[in-house]
């Protein structure tokens, strides 16, 4: 038998492409370059300081962070620009405060109350983001309310501790869209009511306001990311089966796969169980022809995962078994004790649960340890 | 303000009313002794050493876990007697030899290939279980297949290395009931059928054998255990909203809550933000009046969490955000910066996520690390 990774594995294992997830990086990195456009990645959906050293080496300075305890961990390894990309936590002032010692912070604000809340209990000057809602209803004020927005930014505008860097939002839109030509029309709508929003302001202050953005789907397939400043799109290192079926990405592009173990076969149902659950692939899905389905199945061939077998995938998931579908020619290739290769719906999730990476060279790379 | 642990909580965080899940445990405890069969509990909901102890000071001596991992974890701890309810995961061969040596372990089959394999690469001799399907299709052989069970007992009484204890199973099916009387019938049909099965094989050995059930719903609400020899439910010690949406317990013996940071809130949607994402709770949810749910919302109260408050829910999750929608009264009670304490949809899950407890006077419980 060659020697390989697949030797070795034993338990479910989360599988990285290298090569392909240094494609996917240097692809944004060139886009955002000719564009002009600060590259600010999010660093939710790798959380690894390795990880991120490959995009320090395009020359990306500036990240995205979904918490204050991401922001703290990329900073001890020398992150110093660091947004954090979610409604500010009051809890965790004390924390922000001593992260915005020695690093340049960027946050989030969508109420007066977080406003003030900040210049209440901000030590030192902070830059703050006013967050849009473009219509996915997650956080963020819409951008159609102009009269609260408003009222916010004459607030912030007044608050000693904060500058207005501008306004930014995750078009969550994208993420639910038909097509890829949805996807564009989509990032380009956004961008043109957000330069609204920024145009209602800008006499006020006489000086221009910046545009953050930040979905996978609209900044991977836009070929003109028009009228912004930066960009922060995080998922594209990896993709997954959920930007594959938007059509944001082909199977190949895709630099994750949770190896699992085969445990049991059942002829009769044309099943396989494998070791891999709601542990470590999660729980997120999507519907294919009205069946929930939480993976793609591919065959372990060589040093990597083969293409995805077709009409195969996971159909459902228990704490620790999950449960695949296959067609008689792919259930006639597998036995027990065999590995496949499942790609995962939503792959910041599968890596948040698995918690390392395997090279497909055999090279383990940690990620954040959760501090709970 | 009051001191408590409400207090000094700034990131989702998972409490436990330690009293609540005594009590959960007494009763399955008293039910057992009672009836006089043996209780076996699945500590894959807990995963914690300390409260595997809660069990021992009742006398509890055997225990089930899901994975070789867990079975060492707890083996470390002092326990001797485990059934990895899992069918054998090959890749594992060493790891299982290993805690054999030392351990009184109880293994599942379902195929003639892992007897086969394990009458080949165990080191000494150890009892297993055939695992049955009652009907919900995830592992094991249906109970109705008489010619598939045959063969492998056949096999399995031919095989020197392995003691077959007897017939086991999972009854998935009461998961998906339409109420408790539904879950007792089931419960009931059940050990009919398993009985039905060990009969089949009686005359051939001469001496009976055993009958293990596990599910909570079945386990918990049966007044009479019925012809089993012992019971594994795990769930009923923390129970969850999906226990309590199928009928199995009230909102009170829930006994544990995630408590999460409001981060924002939404007037216009009666929506607040949290902090507590997919990360956090899991992606597990249920329906109700075609809603998905990701968890039931109450209120701090003194030292606990309060009754879960009517029509209030958390209606989407995100890796970190999640999204509650509330009623007109509930969401004047709360401001950013306010705690709410979510009652998790599956309560194993979400105690996977986050890793370890903190119990209403503030003490923090351990549980097993990840190995991976």
């Amino acid at each position: 038998m060659q020697s390989n990774i697949f030797t070795i594995i034993t338990k479910p294992t989360l599988l990285l492409d290298e090569d392909q997830a240094i494609k996917n990086i240097n692809f944004m990195v060139s886009k955002s370059k000719e564009q002009g456009k600060l590259f600010r990645p999010h660093f939710k959906t790798h959380q690894s300081a390795e990880i991120g050293s490959w995009f320090r080496k395009t020359g990306v300075k500036a990240i995205t962070v979904s918490s204050v305890s991401m922001a703290k961990y990329f900073a001890s390894h020398g992150w110093k620009d660091i947004t954090i990309a979610f409604p500010v936590n009051w809890r965790e002032i004390n924390e922000i405060n001593t992260l915005a010692d020695h690093n340049h912070l960027e946050l989030l604000v969508e109420s007066i109350e977080t406003a003030k809340f900040l210049q209440n209990n901000l030590r030192l000057l902070t830059e703050v983001w006013v967050k849009i809602d473009m219509g996915a209803h997650r956080a963020g004020l819409n951008w159609q309310n102009k009269d609260e927005i408003t009222k916010l930014v004459d607030v912030v505008l007044h608050c000693d501790k904060l500058i207005l860097r501008g306004f930014l939002t995750h078009d969550g839109r994208t993420y639910h869209a038909k097509s890829p030509s949805e996807i564009k029309d989509l990032y380009k709508d956004s961008l043109k009511h957000l330069n609204k929003v920024c145009h209602w302001f800008e006499e006020r202050r006489k000086s221009a306001f910046s545009i953050s953005v930040g979905d996978t789907p609209g900044c991977w397939l836009s070929d003109d990311l028009g009228n912004v400043d930066e960009i922060r799109p995080g998922n594209f290192i990896f993709f997954d089966v959920w930007q594959f079926q938007l059509g944001v990405c082909n199977s190949e592009e895709i630099a994750v796969a949770v190896a699992c173990p085969v445990v049991a076969s059942h002829v009769e149902r044309l099943e396989v169980v494998i070791y891999g659950g709601a542990i470590h692939l999660s729980k997120e899905f999507i519907i294919k022809e009205g069946n929930p389905i939480y993976g793609m199945v591919a065959f372990p061939e060589g040093q990597k995962w083969g293409i995805p077998e077709k009409s195969c995938y996971v159909s459902s998931l228990s704490q620790e078994h999950g449960i695949v579908k296959m067609n008689q020619r792919a259930f006639n290739k597998v036995q027990v004790g065999d590995l496949l290769c499942i790609l995962p719906v939503h792959s910041c999730l599968t890596a948040d649960a698995l918690g390392h990476y395997l090279t497909l060279d055999g090279r383990r790379i940690e990620m954040m340890k959760k501090e709970y």
